[in-house]
């Protein structure tokens, strides 16, 4: 697995963070202050962090971009718009799960308070919008109703995960569909936006478009992995939390349909009333893993990944470009966390 | 005091609910069930309710662009996204507020969920935006962009409303302020955004932002007052609520603030560590009325209506459009709830 960054992620953050440290700053104080901890600008007392996300989304859009349009670079309030409305859904996730922990720092809801986090998440969203129809060059009204659709998307499949918790019959399909929505219309609306921004044709924008699809599942399949079995140190999150909170990811929604005697104690250890002891949350795992499911999801995750790259060449003959971004999604699918 | 609705509700709520249950159509079923249930056009089984809100932001939009644009009547699109900023922000305050109760009926979060109602506010406010930019006439990104500063402004003063609860030391003009980015921002973007939507001139735009801002404090005055004294059988809200929360409303601040005896008593009562009991808040409530706060309120509220009446004959020549937002004006601000 690699480790180094590709140079597109530093870029994109090079690029994208000053609009989005301008479109923030329009926020009242209060609500600024928790967005800028949100993002690893600054600590709880609000002094500077050096922090921030990996802006593996405003890559994208900066890449794709620069791949099929001689103005790519005009596509940075797009990706700005992105990486707003991905962090609006980590925020309001945040408090949905009860996550007290993301990016090895305390969530924002458990330093600022319930309310505030919430708050701060919907300032989020109408600020993506808004970055949009601020930037004066570009197709604002094509590009902000492609996220428009991307986030209906998105809260489609965050109410479709949290629907799953209550029910014991959720098929293979009803997740991937699910997955499909939370994970991969962001990042097929990443891979397109930045081209329809700056006034791409619609035959290349849908390319673009189908091959985040394919690496957005890609990356929820490895996300999903690494819930079961990627290193807390690494990850930031407690290991085995997926299966503490009896979600419902790929992986074990394929063990628990798999017709295996594994995925039979799976089901049986999923629908006991009291929480799992560690000892049960093991066994689980390893029963996601007898199940045959382990290898399925990453045999999954390699087909989607090739899938991907597939659609490349058809979007565009700019070869340099087309590595860059090969990279990027190699990088993104390899990734430990 | 008036009961009869005006007929501009009535025109109001027949333009625009087509309008909102076509966009809401958009949204996966779960989404959209919880929407449904939150607008009144379904009980919580999912069977048909005729309800609905008044839709005075609505018939507010309307009949301000019909007052000075011709073709007044192409802001039904604006209409929309006002009334579905205004229902995010009525279910995510629910959810802030722990409030069980709306529009007599139980709110959206105690029969869905804490996370559906949520979820369900953020997609309203994604879709107000969409609704804008889907409309084939007008402006859209003016009036989406002021939309959006409206969204910011009322995210400010929720953020300030619930801050205050926590502080003794508000200040009366603060107070004023946090009313004017929690209920003013909107009434004076509902006054405006469909002007800009059909292309009305800067100044007469102008015009309409300040008669809807002088009418949105009135209104708020009122709301607080009836959080005092309303009949909890028309307001659909437990008596004394406002207190019972520690609100710190403009009358109670006004109270609060105003260096007499009775002031001095309420602040002892909103110091109390534990809850106040139901002789002590009918106690608070008559310290308010006693410290002259019930009447300053009134008369603020007659001066703020007064104020904005004064805009409307430098906004447009159209007596009887004058009239008609004069008298929804007068309606809004008489209303017990």
């Amino acid at each position: 697995m690699t480790s180094t960054l590709p140079a597109a992620l530093t870029a994109a953050r090079t690029a994208v963070d000053p609009e989005l440290r301008k479109v923030i700053g329009k926020l009242d104080p209060d609500t600024r202050g928790v967005c800028e901890y949100h993002f690893g600008w600054t600590n709880a007392d609000g002094s500077p962090n050096g922090g921030g996300g990996k802006a593996l989304r405003p890559a994208l859009v900066l890449l794709s971009a620069q791949a099929v349009a001689p103005n790519g670079a005009q596509a940075v309030p797009a990706a700005a718009a992105v990486e707003l409305v991905h962090n609006f859904s980590l925020l309001h996730d945040d408090l949905l799960d009860g996550d007290t922990s993301r990016r090895h720092r305390p969530t924002a809801w458990t330093v600022f308070g319930r309310p505030a986090a919430l708050l701060a998440g919907d300032a989020l969203l109408g600020l993506a919008t808004e970055v949009l129809l601020d930037s004066t060059s570009g197709d604002a009204i094509a590009s902000a109703r492609a996220l428009c659709a991307a986030v209906r998307s998105l809260i489609a499949g965050q109410n479709a995960d949290l629907d799953f918790e209550h029910r014991a019959d959720v098929t293979l399909d009803e997740c991937l569909h699910m997955a499909d929505e939370k994970t991969s219309a962001l990042l097929a609306c990443s891979t397109s936006i930045g081209a329809l921004h700056v006034g791409a044709p619609r035959e290349t924008v849908e390319r673009l478009h189908a091959f985040g699809s394919e690496l957005g599942m890609a990356f929820q399949l490895v996300d999903d992995l690494l819930g079961l079995w990627g290193d807390p140190e690494v990850t930031g999150k407690p290991v085995l939390s997926d299966l503490r909170a009896r979600k419902k990811t790929v992986p074990i929604v394929h063990a628990l349909t798999s017709g295996t005697e594994a995925g039979r104690r799976l089901g049986e250890l999923y629908g006991k009333e009291e929480p799992l002891t560690e000892a049960e949350l093991r066994e689980a795992a390893d029963m996601v893993r007898r199940a045959g499911s382990q290898q399925w999801t990453q045999d999954e995750c390699e087909r989607r990944l090739a899938a991907a790259h597939q659609h490349l060449p058809r979007a565009t003959g700019n070869a340099e470009a087309i590595e860059s971004l090969t990279e990027l999604a190699e990088f993104i699918v390899r990734r430990q966390r």
